[in-house]
């Protein structure tokens, strides 16, 4: 069990009013005990007390040993609910938001003295700010993920389909040594980079089109993600400006994240860039999403996140502008905030590429 | 919307006393609406009255056009928990088993005159006896199967590595027009046969090794699900032997399916050719599971299952013998009961396999 991670928690939970709290999240169980437990549809769930009484539900099939923690196993031909109920106290009991119904609906059924509230937040507030193990396997993660990108790049050609540049980066982020991909690669022509969030299919790639590879990996079970964007053989005076501008938005987006300030500066500095040139309309997503454990997590990095930077948080930050029929363009960074500034965590550069 | 299906899940809900419920899974809502959407984080509901009353809460990136339901959209900057509660009428709410607690417990917040009961059983009980029109596809998306895995035990070569057994599989299982597989394919040889659900590695295939190939690819979202074992360059009598004994298992437990029956009866039938053998204690799992739009879903087809067998039921018969340190054994088929017996789905070969 990680102390310090813990102690963390729990002071949340007194600063949320929350007593006692079920975590049954994998990437959040796994943040305080250490253990990565894909439990399917079996029952898991780590109770914390503000008391700091502490206990490991889970099934046989996946925790042998307790170690430091108290654990209480089942196996398949035991129902863990009643188990769960003896522990629990009566009163407000904070669930983790992504607990299978059945499971909350059976406590509840079982023990009617409580009352579910949500629960995740005492975790994913402490998740947000990264501490300085984490951080490293972050950077490296993002290392490993420039890395495999720099070889996918030197190996479009004309002619090749996008699901072949898909199947070019799972090949080489395995090559670098990442767990598999941390989302399904994005990796689109053309005016299929006009949609954010295109189905990878037969497109061939030619000459003059744009080529968005936003592609992320996993490493020690941290994600990685990041965009580039490329042109086949030339790119037309428009192509070229619409690249500068994203480039210039990200840049201007990286440049504005510093701790104490809300994140929807940092998404204005960077749309500011893309909107002053006439290209508002054109950027309709938000500038970045937290990242850390899972691929998509807290904080927010939109128009409206009122959320306060604090050093350790990790997020994107990846504007992009998309005209339909045509061609799409996005720069995507990962950045982490530092006491004074921020450090972005992948190095691969961000000039013009025509490949 | 499909009307019979309504009207099945309907008389379902009455027999079950639950006046309403909520259906969230994608496979449910796809077999009630023929929707099938993946909503991610964001909510998906359809509501059911027993008095007739449905509506459809889903975003909008999703659903364009209610068609003949009635829809209730929401966008990424609107709460769907209110639209939800102004719905729902209060007293007992069946909530679909596997919906994030997030929505359970915001919904009992927003209305705290209802009761959430487990809400899962009027639909998943429908699901478990399949229509002509499902029985059709389950049979095309077989019969698909057994064209892949032929094509893969032919291409099965001396020193290759489990991974690329897989790879071999999933490219022919493409190739059939399979829209990808249905679960991750367990391709595994020699003494890592001996566990029924052995992660595939860079173990080489060597000379006598035992083959296991479990395999099952999707097919307009219903799944299929086989497993045929074949040994590389010989057999021992003892391989012979092991592979005549799940054979027959196999063969003997699809020969005792027909309506009117428990479907413990049919585990028992498999599983006494393995026992009256010396065998019983290295067949360890139950004899088959439940298929269709899940690929582990109603009826369990155990030791312990009381379910009696009716028309339209589906699940797979996967007898298997598991030694230690030295190979394994199984051999799975899907069956369908039909009005005096069992469709076998699968075609494919049982015959000793030396490849």
């Amino acid at each position: 069990m990680n102390k310090s991670r813990i102690a963390r928690v729990i002071e949340n939970m007194r600063a949320q009013g929350l007593d006692q709290i079920l975590v049954t999240s994998t990437p959040s169980v796994y943040y305080l005990s250490g253990r990565w437990i894909n439990p399917g549809e079996r029952m898991l769930a780590l109770y914390l007390n503000s008391n700091g009484d502490t206990a490991l539900f889970a099934n046989k099939l996946f925790v042998q040993t307790g170690g430091d923690v108290d654990l209480i196993e089942h196996d398949d031909t035991e129902d863990p609910i009643p188990m769960l109920a003896s522990r629990v106290k009566k009163g407000k009991l904070g669930i983790d938001k992504t607990w299978p119904s059945h499971f909350t609906i059976r406590l509840m059924e079982a023990l009617p003295g409580i009352t579910p509230v949500l629960g995740s937040a005492p975790v994913d507030d402490a998740r947000m700010c990264k501490d300085a193990e984490e951080i490293a396997l972050m950077r490296e993660a993002s290392w490993m993920n420039d890395e495999a990108t720099r070889r996918t790049l030197g190996e479009i050609v004309e002619g090749m389909t996008e699901k072949e540049l898909e199947a070019c980066y799972l090949k080489n982020a395995k090559a670098v040594g990442g767990q598999g991909p941390s989302f399904t690669p994005i990796s689109c022509f053309g005016p299929n980079c006009a949609e954010p969030h295109h189905d990878n299919d037969e497109t061939r790639l030619k000459k003059g089109d744009s080529i968005i590879l936003d592609v992320g990996l996993l490493h020690r079970h941290y994600c990685s993600d990041m965009t580039r964007t490329a042109f086949l053989g030339c790119a037309t005076d428009e192509q070229k400006k619409v690249y500068d501008l994203c480039r210039r938005a990200n840049e201007a987006g990286r440049a504005a994240v510093r701790p104490g300030v809300e994140l929807c500066e940092f998404d204005r500095a960077a749309r500011k860039v893309i909107e002053d040139a006439g290209y508002g309309e054109h950027f309709f997503h938000r500038t970045g999403h937290g990242i850390g454990l899972d691929e998509h997590e807290p904080p927010d990095n939109s128009q409206t996140s009122r959320v306060v930077a604090k050093p350790g948080m990790c997020f994107s930050v990846e504007p992009g502008i998309y005209l339909p029929g045509q061609f799409g363009v996005r720069v995507e960074d990962l950045v982490v905030v530092t006491e004074d500034g921020c450090e972005t965590l992948n190095q691969l550069g961000r000039e013009l590429l025509i490949v």
